[in-house]
């Protein structure tokens, strides 16, 4: 099972390969590529509605401002897209890209993550891969204890040496 | 010259039936559909890639909540788009409606009017009417005047017979 | 494979019973209860640690205001979770609702749906779980050709009757 | 068929400026000054009153804060008025400039674009002239025609180089 | 020394008149009529350029929406202008009132009040107006002990009744 | 007639020195000093209640955050308050600020102008001066004609030499 | 000890009176009045200088709109003040309050509870009366434990019945 | 009596130092640490549950985004928590922060404070202390003591030496 990446645009990269860097150290397989809901309607269409028999467990798609690329894409697939709202340069804050991601209507969701949560959308993938694949699955589950593990560490630094050390 | 009236649901009919009324109003003529961007993604398609071939002067739409179908038409045909953000049961206080229409990136601009303001989106189709077509432009004049003319009335009222009689 | 269903209170009942009802439709299994993140810590604790092992593929969890209980659920379990902002009693329009289950720090991704969205939720659900049960998946590809096709009537009678017999 | 480019101050002209280079692009006409609301009311006034006479096809006005001109202008003129809320130093992240642009009373529509879209609203006015104007409408497909094409372009390149030599 | 009250439509008369109320109590002469920014703006000018020869020492402007009237008068005149931001029925919340009243460019005050808050703008009224004239100062002087002595009084009977017999 | 002009902490003296510049340019008195609602109640007080006999005809009251100054200064004399809302550096995009002014209660009117707006809080409290002093009341005039005098020079200049020369 | 609470007006017993029955529940002694800031400035002052030697152990203060009563209470005193912001008839759907009692300068807390939240608000009260109170701690804790149970039961209820029955 | 200052994570440690040093300047013991509710949800259980019998008297708990410590907390010991929004990299303006610490449901209150404001947060907490600790109750009165007298001297510079030679 493959997870697809996808954003509006090449300036998206940078928060976008968070995703992609993530899969990678959770072995799940992606593909990524840029796909404009607004400048190449087109290529969107083909891409959803061919994500399925591509073998696509789940697309995790960026856009910012006024963001459709997700909820198209959503639109017209039946596997699950996770929408990733980026603060792109001309978004006021990153209302407009939450909003436009989030608020989708009756019958056609999108798993929305945080604003430029590009690293969360990969994790969320894998925990959907990891449903039936118990090597990601345990992936997950490591990662989780890592991160569990360092903020132990950073405790016990900070009790020991006292905290003005740290700062 | 004919303009496009579309909206996502027939629950937007109530809000965007103002623009049909206006239009009638001033002369233009229309014609009036259900699209959804969500629902019917190739019908939202074939709707604006044939949009100019029609014979269409401008397209009218209205959506709310995560409202993409303004900013997807207007991706795919070269008249000009007007994009009503409408109030519907689920959306916040319409916030997600206006920012979804309105931050349409570079190169995809959609005439964005007020919450609810399918009035406001028929007046302004037929003021892109009017650019060429004088008989139009004359009554978009007439119904500016006659606006003029209610305040004035209203005014005179409440300075003649006091503000008390009126409240 | 079976979805859990949980809420705060059970007055986010009426609002979560949706997502029941949808997966109900699309022939997955499910349970629901009550899980309090701020009543019932300890409760809280179990049903997201055993989750895994009591065979859920993935848990859709309601709650309004400083909305805890999505978050917390999803950093103790390897399982994807869902999140529906409900627009409680007392929420502020339902930004708190939102904010406090969207905007996770990294590593601990909810899959957050629009507020109110507890039938999306329960679709987004589905879609996981067809991910690799066929059934699931072709249940959800109907539902959304239903959609599709109760729009194109809609339409139809719209563009055939005229709008004023529809408002 | 001429188009209007006004704006508060001078200090929009770097936001405005973009309305005149993609206007000139795609072969269209137009004439830029400065014209404030609320530092030279007469000045608006001939400006708005004649802009008809003089030929113009639609005014693009830009504004920051409470930004009037606009709604002002399109209040005294039949022709289409394109509103561009500009994120000027005293805005509050663009907020004021957008509200005060957008939220027209019924009867007076002001075509609004995206915070600094001044490129769009040139667009949009393009649009409008090449309702009538065949060569303006090509200029206007050729210009989608080529963002399509760099999209494609730059997917491609990431397809085939890797995401990781972009960044 | 008179005071204007202008509103943008008669349907802000309801909130409106609360400044006339409170200017006949305490004994400031006003008129009260309906100038619209957006509708009648040659009425507009008319009155803003002769307010001060009329003898009008500040005016009070309300309205709602893409709010212009209370900036446009001050535009136009020396005297002090407080601006009313109306609740009207298209408001966003009042947002887009406030808005577009308070954030006015640097060289053109409006004194804003709070929403709907048409009698503290009577009352400031009655302030600027006080400044020179000692009855209206003595007046305004009354009614702020008058207010205090009613929270004295009610203080009073809670502390004395306890809470209970007043809820 | 004097002009008093405060501010919650010498830390909002950048902005505040604006309305004294102002009132200097525009020939009225002031005094400027600091006075904390939250640090130095008492002498708050003190300020608020014997301003009218220092001969004090209006007061400019300056804060950020949760600004509780202008409001109390204007609970405690019956002199208009002019509030200004100061960005200051814990202040949330100055939403904060300009609510705690802005919204005050029935009874309590502050005059509040746009977030760091001291400037136009000096030549509001010119422009009350002004009501009976009538060489204040030119000089206002003569401020606005100046204004007016240099948009025309800009707009005649980007007429002449080309938008291009001036960005 | 005992706990002080107070409001801006008598308009706020219904949201206040909330504090007084959770204190009453849980066994602390409380005293309830009203106390303007801006109508009785001269009582906020005394009641807040004289809280400590009057034996209050903490006062709750609740109030609306540009809110300055828990504010300037806390400015005054060396006792915990808590800040109940109360939605009023004319607060912004309660921003104002919120953010004029929350957003306090560095050096004066006020500890901040939920929109119209003075039932917690009586809480933390008890929580702080309970630090060195026993009694008062004990009936905190079961009064969290009841809370608890409730939930429980709820949760059972719908278990065993199913969630049908309870809608 | 001791405090306990917690953080979700070190990156927090910056803004939370602050509330360590005013407790010292107050002569109030301390410890500090980190414990994220989402990274190490058991020793945040651990943690709260305990606090009470270690000696604890209150807990200062700052998190930012979807900040669910000191909710959680709260919900798990019966002594004062009080809640710091921090302004975190991923915070959206700090607005997630606040909401999802300060709007807690009925019966679990945390004492929030503004944004940052973990010195506000320390300050409160000695308050809290102070109630039965004289010792303490004077170091906080002398604290507001100094914060009076360097406004006084601030003051007092700038009438003398004029504003000029503040700036």
């Amino acid at each position: 099972m493959k997870v697809g990446i996808i954003m509006g645009s090449q300036s998206d990269l940078k928060v976008m390969s968070e995703a992609a860097q993530v899969l990678e150290e959770l072995g799940v397989e992606y593909e990524l590529t840029v796909v404009s809901a607004h400048r190449t309607p087109e290529r969107m269409f083909d891409y959803a509605t061919s994500a399925k028999q591509r073998g696509l467990a789940a697309i995790v798609a960026g856009a910012g401002g006024a963001a459709h690329l997700p909820g198209m894409v959503a639109s017209m697939t039946s596997i699950p897209v996770i929408g990733v709202p980026v603060k792109s340069r001309n978004s006021i804050d990153g209302w407009d890209s939450i909003l436009s991601i989030l608020q989708m209507p009756s019958g056609v969701p999108v798993a929305t993550v945080a604003l430029d949560g590009a690293k969360n959308a990969g994790i969320l993938a894998a925990k959907i891969v990891g449903v039936t694949d118990q090597k990601v699955s345990d992936n997950v589950e490591k990662f989780m204890q890592d991160m569990k593990d360092k903020v132990l560490t950073s405790a016990n630094e900070i009790e020991t040496d006292g905290w003005e050390s740290k700062i």
